[in-house]
């Protein structure tokens, strides 16, 4: 064996993380291909996440695994030699997303999205990080996160909300009953559009399928819950431009990200495939740039470490109910799904990825914002 | 009279923030000098103080001109001939800080300026914002917001605490009082610190006439309140290094600073020459920016409205005072300080200026942050 072959490499890569290769902890992995290091050596983290969904390496806790090697930055921090490894093969995947790949995971996922979103998530149907603060399990976590959301947005009797990438209107359904506001919830997609009609019938909710860009008219709050992830970087100016021109003088609008640390153009390549394509996580000195001189800071809530008990409550839901899902994915599906929520509860634990709640105003709230927590 | 003559455009430029020149209600101002008009379009804001400094025009209620001429913006958004003759005036003055007068000031101000404080700010003699949720008075405000700051560093006994522009040490030494810290305070400021190790004798509190710059040692908590607003942008960056520097793998610090909406490199020119020589008021980009990479964002903290009520306070405390120490200064000084606690009453209820304390960790907290308010 050569002396800088990928065999010797990728363990030596790992143990500084204190990952074992077949080694019996938790966090450890089991190799069952040995083709495994130079396919990893050549794909980065695509190959990482491929090779597992294919089953040629194991892990008992994945979300150990990720928040070991996130949490000392591995892939930034490696040696010399094993950095330019690494990342050769992170940058040469990085700039070759397979598109047709993902749109065609892309279709697969929503086909029937629907059925597998609603036994996974709580029962409002939040695909979003809940709120652990007093909460006991994921019902209590999510509702506590949107009754912070509007608590946060001060809502009052009346008033009209904007909800930009509503989702299933979980939280449409939500303002609308427990604070009696009235509530227009825009989505781009079309099965969501359907099952939140549903979920919101007998409520003043419309629920439009709609992109951001077309919004128009003037609303007394503005809220955004999980969709800036999808809005890219070149777009985030455009993005605050409009929320700017929909706000009311005294308006207020809430932006629930997630973020992360580096101001990036990129996603994990991984990620972009296979689960969420064209994401992008913004941040801090991004969201800053897009919003100065169009709105006021008022309040800036990090919350990230509560991502990682609700990926955990989802994979857990995900596990108790596959039997009743089966029948649509495979299982490659199944070690895909494994592998998304799992490595990024890591991620959160390691803090690489943040969630963010921000409170902008039009114009500063006078007398002044009272932030709750 | 001409019809650009500044005798009728000041007059039209001040309606625009419905402020009547010989009008009578507390916001309206008396022009006592015909020749007022010309040296204000000549001079912008320069010329506004220093002509109030020499008793050319009086207002009832300084804080609530300020709050009507920022709240609309009336620097920026007058109309374009108004705007060219004022703006006009304000670059020119910008561009050309008198910087033997400014120390001149300095000089003037620090001699005596340890009486003046003691008699103007709290019994701790914090000279920076207060925080009044939940108090009734000065003391209590104060007191308010160096608790704040304690929880929100999680201080436990024994830790070592580096405080950065401590001032006169009312913070070190509550910090070491109640939280059983011990505490580096470092300012350059002379008079500063003879009367800083005064107050804090008996404690652990040590304090040195020292630049940040030159800081070296490792602390698990780092605070500075007040004095970012002196760095300068073109060391924010230089100040997050040191910052992280100086910073324990596990630590805390805490930024509390007056901040401004826009990023920009220079100050209001009549605050430079006569109040802060040199200090600049950072936005939120120039910050993210400045930590991005070095520090990871925690809790983002806004209640500059809470800098109003403290500034009526310190003027009132000011003026009730002001025969136990007039014998020092003169009748011009009396207008300058006068216009400067209520012309920044003004800009902090105007939401033109914030004030916000950031709390970043060096690595991301684990498992989570958890926020105070």
């Amino acid at each position: 064996m050569k002396k800088t072959s990928p065999e010797r490499l990728v363990p030596e890569l790992f143990a500084y993380a204190d990952i074992t290769v077949n080694g019996s902890r938790p966090w450890d992995i089991r190799v069952h291909n040995d083709l495994f290091y130079k396919r990893l050596a050549a794909g980065g983290s695509v190959a990482l996440g491929e090779s597992y969904m294919d089953g040629w390496w194991d892990c008992g806790a994945l979300d150990q695994f990720f928040d070991r090697i996130l949490q000392i930055r591995l892939d930034q921090k490696a040696k010399k030699s094993l950095k330019a490894l690494w990342c050769g093969a992170k940058a040469a995947v990085t700039c070759s997303p397979s598109r047709f790949r993902a749109y065609d995971i892309g279709r697969h996922h929503y086909d029937i999205g629907n059925e597998l979103f609603s036994l996974m998530l709580d029962k409002w149907m939040n695909y979003s990080c809940a709120y652990w603060k007093d909460a006991g399990d994921l019902d209590a976590a999510q509702e506590s996160k949107m009754d912070l959301i509007c608590r946060k947005l001060d809502l009052q009797p009346g008033m009209r909300v904007l909800d930009i990438g509503c989702g299933w209107g979980g939280l449409a359904a939500y303002a609308a009953r427990r604070y009696g506001v009235d509530v227009v919830g825009i989505t781009v997609s079309q099965e969501q559009v359907k099952l939140a009609r549903q979920r919101c019938e007998g409520l003043p909710v419309t629920i439009q399928l709609e992109d951001y860009r077309n919004m128009s008219g003037t609303f007394d709050r503005i809220v955004s819950v999980g969709m800036f992830e999808h809005v890219g970087a070149g777009r985030y100016r455009t993005f605050m431009r409009r929320v700017r021109r929909c706000l009311a003088p005294d308006g207020l609008f809430l932006l629930h990200t997630i973020a992360g640390n580096r101001s990036v153009r990129f996603c994990d390549p991984w990620i972009s495939r296979y689960i969420f394509p064209n994401s992008m996580l913004p941040s801090s000195r991004q969201i800053s740039t897009a919003a100065e001189k169009l709105l006021v800071l008022e309040d800036w809530h990090s919350f990230g470490p509560d991502y990682d008990p609700t990926l955990l409550a989802w994979y857990r839901n995900f596990m108790e109910n596959w039997n009743r899902i089966k029948h649509a994915y495979d299982w490659r599906f199944f070690r895909m799904w494994t592998y998304y929520l799992l490595a990024c509860a890591g991620s959160f634990r390691a803090r690489r990825n943040q969630l963010w709640q921000i409170v902008f105003s039009r114009n500063g709230v006078r007398p002044g914002y009272k932030s709750v927590r």
